[in-house]
């Protein structure tokens, strides 16, 4: 197989995931299905594809993606399962699917949540794919992205500005401060995939290193904008989630503090730029540059 | 400093732990002030001084059991404020202050949770005190200890039991059941910190970690009759929590199961059998011993 063709195999990957929740080992059957049903549910994998494209980048062999991969959309799982929640967004469709806390109860939602992120990191120390080097560093990786001063972060500042209005920015910073918010609360997540898939190679040179880093956040930006105009344009049967939801509950996005138009060309730049990039980094690339398309091009 | 002393250090430890809530960096400063209400509120601090206790039977520095320690506190809290949310236990008192959801909000004691979680595994995996092998160790043990088999595991089944009590065992299974949940929701960090401590050392004997295994099951055990003793008999200016909490919720428990004078009982057993073991470690025990004296004796 050459570099150019991505090393994503959808059906080993929904297999890794089965593998590794069950090795969670739970200890309450109910607990489990909670966990399943969210983690299993048909997800778009859009990280753990960036994960697999970075990787091809720093020649990393499949074996030594998977664990990471499979550890990424853990957290990304946990998190959508938290954001659904009642008192977050509230939310009663996700993938598809009823959320967790419809499905089960708020309950066992929480705690299905915190199992997936547990096992995220369990899965990365155990896994005998990486060295000892390399595990250590995607910890330290992920658990930053995933936490306070990442993803974690990045929601509660979209929870405040949502309820607490009066202590938002002042309109001329609002954009600033939006994208400051999303860089935490989507952006940390895709950019840690990027990074962390490259870091699964035998040998990591610095420059790719700092290509991708901008590379990553201009697409986690893009990913976002993207969402922001689904949200507002989209239909639920398309989304797999409910749409319009934005608008209905004030927030600001990327659309109603730009409009549309100006959203769909700043989109546009974006591209431009991730295409630039794309391109200085040679025909092992290709992967990554099908994955961006997919992050900006797709419909739900 | 002799082995017959404890390195734990409580002036040192707080500081510690500020340390690492400053090292999150949060994105957002309400988020940062909901993780230090629960952090730094005065708590016993038992499982930290666990990690010392069992750390000085394999001559661990201080400066290596610090950030386990600090990881495993950082985990508690956290499952501190989501256990005592309202679709969970509902607890307005904790550490003789308002559960995080009361003095903040309910999203926002969600995402300090989740975030303490994902800072306990960022501490360990970046902390230069430790080698790559130990904290990998450490990484795995914690995580393990914190998910679905262990922790998490064990507080899905004690909801399960209150809210569906007809699937519960029957009355003779019943206490091995109880057992099997607490081993999950209370022992499983407690174990986690007594072999992790021990492992924190620059070589740990498997004979050492042979009588640890028991021994920190049954101070687990031991720990939860205490705690439903103390549920069934004190008050909340004692305890810093709301007592009396199980028997309203109709939860099954050592002391409604056993009553007081058998659950007494079985927990002297249970205090002399971790004495022998704790005999057959010699001196350097002497921490760890002064640990388990204080689980069973204390009064909150």
């Amino acid at each position: 197989m050459t570099a150019t063709t991505s090393l994503f195999d959808p059906a080993r990957f929904e297999a890794a995931l089965e593998d590794a929740l069950t090795a969670s080992a739970s200890l309450s059957p109910r607990l489990f299905a909670a966990m399943r049903h969210a983690l299993l549910a048909p997800g778009k994998r859009l990280r753990p594809q960036l994960v697999f494209a970075a990787g091809a980048l720093s020649q990393a062999p499949v074996e030594a993606l998977t664990p990471f991969a499979v550890a990424v959309e853990l957290i990304h799982t946990y998190s959508l399962i938290h954001d659904d929640l009642p008192a977050m967004d509230d939310d009663a469709l996700r993938r598809g699917r009823p959320t967790v806390h419809v499905a089960f109860d708020e309950a066992t939602a929480i705690l299905a949540g915190d199992a997936l992120q547990a096992l995220a990191f369990e899965t990365l120390a155990i896994t005998p794919e990486l060295t000892l080097e390399q595990r250590m560093r995607l910890v330290g990786l992920l658990a930053h992205a995933a936490g306070a001063g990442g993803m974690v972060g990045g929601q509660a500042l979209d929870i405040e500005a949502e309820r607490f209005p009066s202590t938002a920015a002042p309109e001329s910073d609002a954009l600033t401060a939006l994208e400051q918010l999303h860089r935490g609360k989507t952006g940390a997540l895709i950019e840690a995939a990027v990074i962390g898939g490259a870091l699964c190679g035998p040998k990591v040179k610095r420059t790719l290193l700092e290509t991708l880093a901008p590379l990553a956040a201009q697409l986690g930006l893009a990913f976002q904008i993207v969402d922001d105009l689904l949200d507002a344009t989209s239909d639920a049967a398309t989304l797999g989630k409910t749409p319009g939801k934005d608008a209905r509950q004030g927030k600001q996005t990327f659309v109603t503090l730009l409009g549309e138009r100006v959203a769909r060309e700043r989109l546009r730049t974006l591209q431009r730029q991730i295409d630039a990039a794309i391109a200085t980094l040679g025909r092992d690339a290709a992967p990554l540059a099908t994955v961006a398309r997919q992050v900006i091009e797709r419909d739900r």
